[in-house]
């Protein structure tokens, strides 16, 4: 049986999108990448939903969110942040390393913050409000709409973590004013990771040029200032062969429809659970605020670890574990990207035989 | 005809690495990337000539050279840097935008500093030597044996940025007494562009752990801590299409030699040079410390940018052209890594019927 990835990231990767992977080097400083390059912005703006440009980075996600405070923000600044898992608590970390005043909202694991408690703790004073979507160790799913619908023309940016929702789960960048979108490309888009994705509104690109942190590699205005050459390119080598696999693998988005690939995320997901709530399984997660993407599921007597690692091992199928304080008590499978029927079945089947 | 690159970077990429990066995704937390990940660092100790760990970053080289100065120094700090060209140049601006209290030697292009001359400005409050090994910019190379021999028990880190030489000139990190050795996966060894290395001496590490610099995706101690793990991973996603291909890259050195390898960009990058004078033709660089890795030639007349175009469409090679004052005054021809006679004789070939 060929392996399968129902991990958060790296997911599986489409043939073509591996094909391109290997096709001959080209050198980053020639019309012939700036037209791929170009193309992959386009495509990158049609799945952000957005009409500003998006930065590419040889980078991991991670990169892109410490990317965002150091660009966006000065020290002593003052931002909301909320965390409803272990993501949550990792941007909030970055945030404070670079000396930000953050104020915070937690969230228990498991369950989404609401519009009202960040309506209660906004004040005039925050430059900035960072959230996860897709909060990857819980399963849960914040609601960003309703959010940057409330902060609109509010004097702030407004900055999503989007890293394993980004192509899985409808996310709407200019109509939801998000002004830093940041994901990765080995999730929901399909890729081998390596690039970090980040889009940028007007707005964003003022708090950018008024920010003094140091930075030098992941320098937005540098990365823009290149982009908008007449044949655009990157300030720094960038990974020729994931750019081009990443270009390749959104046309497949584009070619199935973007609100087709998240119907079969929703579906594909509602089948997912039902058929695990069907053999007993608990859902780690609040019912109300349940991912398209992920799917955690409780295991309270403690052996997630040996079902993940049989899974592995019997079934050549890789789910994730739980993370901190879930660990060993919760298997986290993936169903984002290049997934469909046959895969959702595999995996349900082998969960039913080890468990 | 096939296109070759005959630049300073991406370089060719052999067909046995390109196939790497088509193989299926694995997921970066389970036992076999470990053991991929394993095989790498031991493999790029080879190549850096050291007993101690290789860090591995989703990254261009320039992620590098910020990550050595945000990793090993305060604000403050004082150290000497050394620039022949427009890359010793990049890694000075790094330095001073993170505060670093640069004391600078700089040489005319063409040229390589003199140890003489390190010797005259290195003071007993430097923390820090920095020098560009090989400068892509001019294809002059520094004696960084002879200053790292000087340095020797000298209370102060000395960086090298490898990122264009290292796999083409020999570099013996540990004998050389380097701590910080910085490269690139699309150079000499022979991979495409998103990874960066960086080999960290046991006393880089404890200037590591005296920084109080913020940091959180290029943190060196948490790299070497998740690297140190029974089972070596990252602390956030790796580039595992990449690291594999790189683990098959160094394969190819280990197979033909690393000395052999050195003396095959000897030998190809003498031939290079006594035909390009033999048509007449001048190099930029001083004959006392050209390259093995590129050759820069002098177009006083300023026809660089044509013949570099020229070269690209009718012949269907890639060559980089000036930089800076050097703007179409110069060609620069890169032969590093996957290089033979062949590609030498073609695009000296194409050279002769150009010009």
């Amino acid at each position: 049986m060929e392996k399968l990835l129902m991990t958060p990231g790296p997911t599986n990767v489409p043939e073509r999108v591996l094909n391109k992977m290997k096709e001959n080097m080209i050198h980053h400083r020639t019309s012939e990448y700036s037209k791929i390059f170009r193309e992959l912005n386009e495509r990158l703006k049609f799945v952000f939903q957005t009409n500003s440009n998006v930065l590419t980075f040889p980078s991991a996600g991670t990169g892109a969110l410490e990317a965002s405070i150091i660009n966006c923000f000065n020290t002593g600044d003052k931002v909301l942040a909320i965390s409803i898992g272990d993501f949550g608590d990792r941007f909030i970390k970055i945030a404070k390393i670079y000396g930000l005043n953050v104020d915070e909202i937690r969230i228990p694991w498991g369950k989404a913050v609401s519009l009202g408690e960040i309506q209660d703790k906004l004040k005039e004073d925050h430059k900035g409000v960072i959230i996860t979507h897709n909060e990857t160790s819980t399963g849960a799913v914040n609601p960003i709409k309703e959010i940057g619908e409330f902060l609109k023309n509010k004097n702030l940016i407004y900055i999503v973590d989007a890293v394993s929702s980004l192509g899985a789960i409808d996310i709407q960048m200019d109509n939801w004013n998000i002004d830093v979108l940041a994901t990765a490309s080995q999730k929901a888009l399909m890729c081998p990771p390596g690039l970090a994705f980040i889009g940028l509104s007007p707005k964003a690109i003022d708090y950018c040029k008024a920010s003094k942190m140091p930075k030098f590699y992941f320098d937005f205005l540098e990365g823009i200032k290149y982009m908008e050459k007449s044949e655009p390119q990157n300030p720094y080598t960038p990974a020729v062969s994931l750019i081009s696999a990443a270009n390749e693998a959104i046309t497949m988005i584009e070619e199935e429809g973007l609100q087709n690939v998240f119907l079969r995320h929703k579906v594909l997901a509602e089948k997912f659970r039902g058929e695990i709530k069907g053999m007993g399984l608990k859902l780690f997660t609040d019912e109300r605020v349940l991912s398209n993407a992920i799917t955690a599921i409780s295991l309270d007597n403690g052996n997630g670890d040996e079902i993940k690692s049989r899974l592995e091992k019997e079934y050549n199928i890789v789910v994730a574990g739980g993370q901190g304080a879930t660990k060993g008590k919760m298997i986290r499978v993936g169903h984002m990207g290049y997934v469909d029927d046959y895969m959702i079945d595999r995996t349900l089947d082998a969960i039913r035989k080890v468990i």
